[in-house]
C-alpha cells in the first residue's frame, strides 16, 4: 500500500490505547491526522458510526475504512506497512509478543484504575496486584533492551503509553515503579529516548490532573 | 514446518477455549495428542510450568515449546501450518476477523456465566446482555454462510465451541438462541455438519451436568 493513503486516527490525548496507534504510525513513517474526540462530552458522529460496538477511541480510518481495538489496529498497521516490522518474523516469537501484549491489555490499565479508584485496604490490594503484574513484565523483559530483543517493537509499543499514567498511580498509591522494577525503569527511559514515543506521550503531570478529574467524577474526592 | 512435529494440547473436555485449538488442528490435518487436565483437582506440573502466568488450558506444546491463550495459539497454528488458511488474506478482512474473535472472547463465556450464576432480576439483566451480544454477532454474520464468507474460518472456530454451553444457558435462562437469532441458529447447524466440529464438541447435556456441578460449587443450588 502507498504511504500517500489517507490515514486518520480518532484520538483522545490521554488514551494509552490511542497512543499505541500513533506511536506505531510514527515508527512506520506514515503521515496521519489525529482528530481529538470529546469523550467526556459529545462523541462525534464519525466515532459512533466507525465503532458502533464499543464507541471508543482509537479508531484508525484508512482511506475511510474503519478499524477498531488498538491491538487489532497495530496488527493491521504492521501488515499494511511492513517496514520496519513491529512483530518478530518467527511464528513462535510473534506468539510470545502477542501473549504479552494481551497480558498488558488485560492487566495494566484496569489494574492502574483500581489504584486511583481505591482507598485504605482496597488500595493496598490494588497496589500489590499492580506491582505483581509489573514484576511479571519485568521478568519477560529480562536483560534485553526491548521486549523482543534489540529492536523497539510490538510489546514496547503496547506497554509504553501506560507509563504516562504511572506518575498518577504513584502519587495516589505512594510507590515508585522504578524502585520496584529497576529494569523496567531503565526500559522506560530507553523508550522515552525514541522520537516516536517522546512525540506522542503526554506530560505525566497533565495526566495526573486528568486522573484527579476522573476521581471527582467518580465521587472519590 | 513438518506435519510430523510433536503436537500436544493440554486440554479440559468442557473448555471452549481448548476446543478452539483442537478444531483448528483438525481443520489443518495436524495429528495431536490431547492430554486431559484435572482443572478442578490437581493441575499437572507440565501445565503449571508451561503456563505459569495463568495456569489455564489450553496450552499448545509444539515440539516441547509452550504457547498459551487460545487466540494466540490459533494465530500460531495458522502461521505455522498455512493450509487451509483460517484467516482471510487481506489485512482489512483479517482485522475484521480479529475484531470479532476478540468480541467473542470478551463477551460470550463471561456473559453466559452470568446467566448460570444469577437468579431473579440479575438473571434477567444477564439474559438481556447475552442476547444483545448474540444479535451483534448475528449482524456480523449477516447473510453469509460463515463469518468470513463461504469458507469456515477463524471467527467460526472461535465462536462455535461456545454453543456446547448454550443448551445449559437456555435451561437456566429460559430462552432459545435459535428463536432469538435464527441466522445464527442456521450457522450453528452448518458448523456442526463439519467433521472437525462434530468430533471436538462435547454433548451439550453433559456440559449442562457440568454447569450444575459448577453451580453447586458456587453455592447457587
Amino acid at each position: 500500500m502507498s504511504k500517500k493513503d489517507e490515514v486518520v486516527v480518532l484520538d483522545f490525548w490521554v488514551s494509552p490505547f490511542a497512543m499505541r496507534v500513533k506511536i506505531a504510525l510514527e515508527e512506520k513513517g506514515i503521515k496521519f491526522e489525529a482528530r481529538e474526540e470529546d469523550l467526556l462530552g459529545n462523541k462525534s458522529e464519525l466515532l459512533l458510526q466507525s465503532n458502533p460496538i464499543y464507541k471508543k477511541v482509537p479508531v484508525l480510518l484508512h482511506n475511510g475504512k474503519p478499524l477498531c481495538e488498538s491491538l487489532v489496529i497495530l496488527n493491521y498497521v504492521d501488515e499494511t506497512w511492513p517496514s520496519p516490522p513491529l512483530l518478530p518474523t518467527s511464528p513462535y516469537e510473534r506468539s510470545v509478543a502477542k501473549f504479552w501484549a494481551d497480558f498488558v491489555d488485560k492487566k495494566i490499565f484496569e489494574g492502574g484504575s483500581k489504584i486511583w479508584k481505591s482507598k485504605g485496604e482496597a488500595l493496598e490490594v490494588a497496589k500489590k496486584e499492580f506491582e505483581e503484574c509489573l514484576k511479571l513484565l519485568e521478568g519477560a523483559l529480562g536483560e534485553k533492551e526491548y521486549f523482543a530483543g534489540n529492536g523497539f517493537g510490538f510489546v514496547d509499543i503496547v506497554l509504553i503509553p501506560h507509563i504516562s499514567w504511572f506518575y498518577g498511580y504513584e502519587q495516589f498509591g505512594g510507590f515508585k515503579v522504578e524502585e520496584q522494577c529497576p529494569k523496567l525503569g531503565a526500559w522506560m527511559k530507553r523508550c522515552l529516548g525514541r522520537e516516536s514515543v517522546a512525540k506522542v506521550l503526554p506530560d505525566p503531570a497533565k495526566v495526573q490532573e486528568f486522573i484527579c478529574k476522573l476521581r471527582k467524577m467518580h465521587g472519590i474526592e
